[in-house]
């Protein structure tokens, strides 16, 4: 960067690193990871500037992938009437799987609103085109799902990125591929990875709406790591990290902080 | 934060978001994107804190999850000789791997370093649990690979968790998932999603490997947006992106800046 970056905090909390690409802030990046949310009821229908799209593209397009593939396109939808077809589409999907649920969930679950496709004012579809550079790509050999995860990693850069824009992100994934592949012309041998909404929006909410409205608890993430094989949570050379996580307990707050 | 996070930038480049959640440093995050490696030759041995790893870990843990279902699992390995039994099954199925390029391939393939596995400090397998909270989850009732899709999710929040630390990862695809879950006694219900490295580098490279050594080029970004539908490149009121596309060619700049 040009600029210098200056960070003024707490002394305790001070947390910049140095490499040959000038200094970055480490908590900026946290902050960024913690306050994402995905989004489906607070977009505005604020216009996106074109070169926010723009960084917010190349942020997807510098994600890892396998062999350097680069396996992933954008569509960017703000036409209307496509958006409500694909939005006609959710709704099918939606209604097939409101069925799956047991009698006494279903309706909690017709509540949530899971979806701003209309509200959002561009719409994001990611696909993988597995035969880019094939076919043979360097660390696709064994597993094949590695393209498909490539285009994964695309879009969490491209959340994240939007978040640092301030821009609010949802993930539709009630949905079924053959119907967004035929309303948006995407050809046969494509995969749907990710159909998104993107905008502005009223607030990022504190937590994850599924957690605020006790569908789902946080789980602990103490619970969650394991030491040199399954399940392995005994080694005494283990134990400080052990300690370390419980440490992080309130890490992050909900200001992105660290919680102290 | 409790901080106040200031940025002193040329003017033109101010770039801070300010929500509930305080002020973001835009930059910040895309330098993390942009300087992100896939690490393999460049490790050390600089012992990791253990407070370092549980921030990456919480970073991965806020991942999104279809559902609010967090399916993942983090097996930390320090173990030299788990290391090295997961080395042998790298060699194995690298070995099988060459053998599917073209002739004139396979001696440029062999020269790659693909993993860095007994040089990094700490390895991280990463783990799909597809029963955690199921076996019915929101937003996983029409694309079961929405769960996994989820854990590559947490893997991208982790990588650029450690960026922003200082440390490399490299993501190990050239194994297969039996061996791991053997090696690691790893239940047969779980699915393996990604092989971690971890550790702090020598230095960050400006480019990726294969990029640099002109086995594949980077895609032009212009190339890979399409407007409202597949191949939509025409409409006039998209004009604009390409322009702002265009104008962003020198975005990232080797030093992460926008290359003005």
């Amino acid at each position: 960067m040009n600029g210098r970056l200056e960070v003024a905090m707490r002394h305790d909390r001070v947390s910049t690193i140095h490499g040959e690409v000038g200094t970055l802030s480490r908590d900026a990046v946290y902050q960024t990871i913690f306050s994402r949310r995905d989004i489906r009821s607070q977009f505005t229908k604020q216009h996106i500037p074109d070169e926010v799209l723009a960084r917010v593209l190349y942020a997807a397009h510098h994600a890892p992938s396998v062999g350097f593939s680069q396996p992933w396109d954008f569509i960017l939808i703000r036409e209307e009437d496509i958006k409500r077809r694909i939005h006609a589409s959710f709704k099918k999907a939606n209604e097939e799987s409101t069925s799956l649920f047991d009698a006494e969930k279903q309706e909690r679950y017709r509540q949530f609103k899971l979806e701003g496709i209309t509200e959002s004012p561009v719409n994001i579809c990611v696909t993988y085109e597995k035969e880019r550079f094939g076919p043979v790509v360097v660390g696709r050999t064994i597993d094949p799902l590695m393209g498909p995860f490539s285009c994964v990693c695309a879009v969490q850069n491209l959340w994240l990125a939007a978040r640092a824009e301030g821009l609010g992100v949802g993930w539709v994934s009630i949905i079924h591929e053959d119907d967004v592949k035929e309303i948006l012309g995407i050809p046969p041998s494509l995969m749907l990875i990710a159909y998104l909404c993107i905008g502005y929006v009223t607030h990022f909410p504190a937590k994850p709406e599924l957690e605020s409205v006790g569908w789902l608890p946080r789980v602990p993430l103490s619970s969650l790591v394991h030491c040199n094989t399954w399940g392995g949570r005994i080694s005494e050379a283990w134990q400080t990290l052990y300690t370390s996580i419980q440490n992080h307990a309130g890490f992050p707050a909900e200001d992105g902080s660290d919680g102290k």
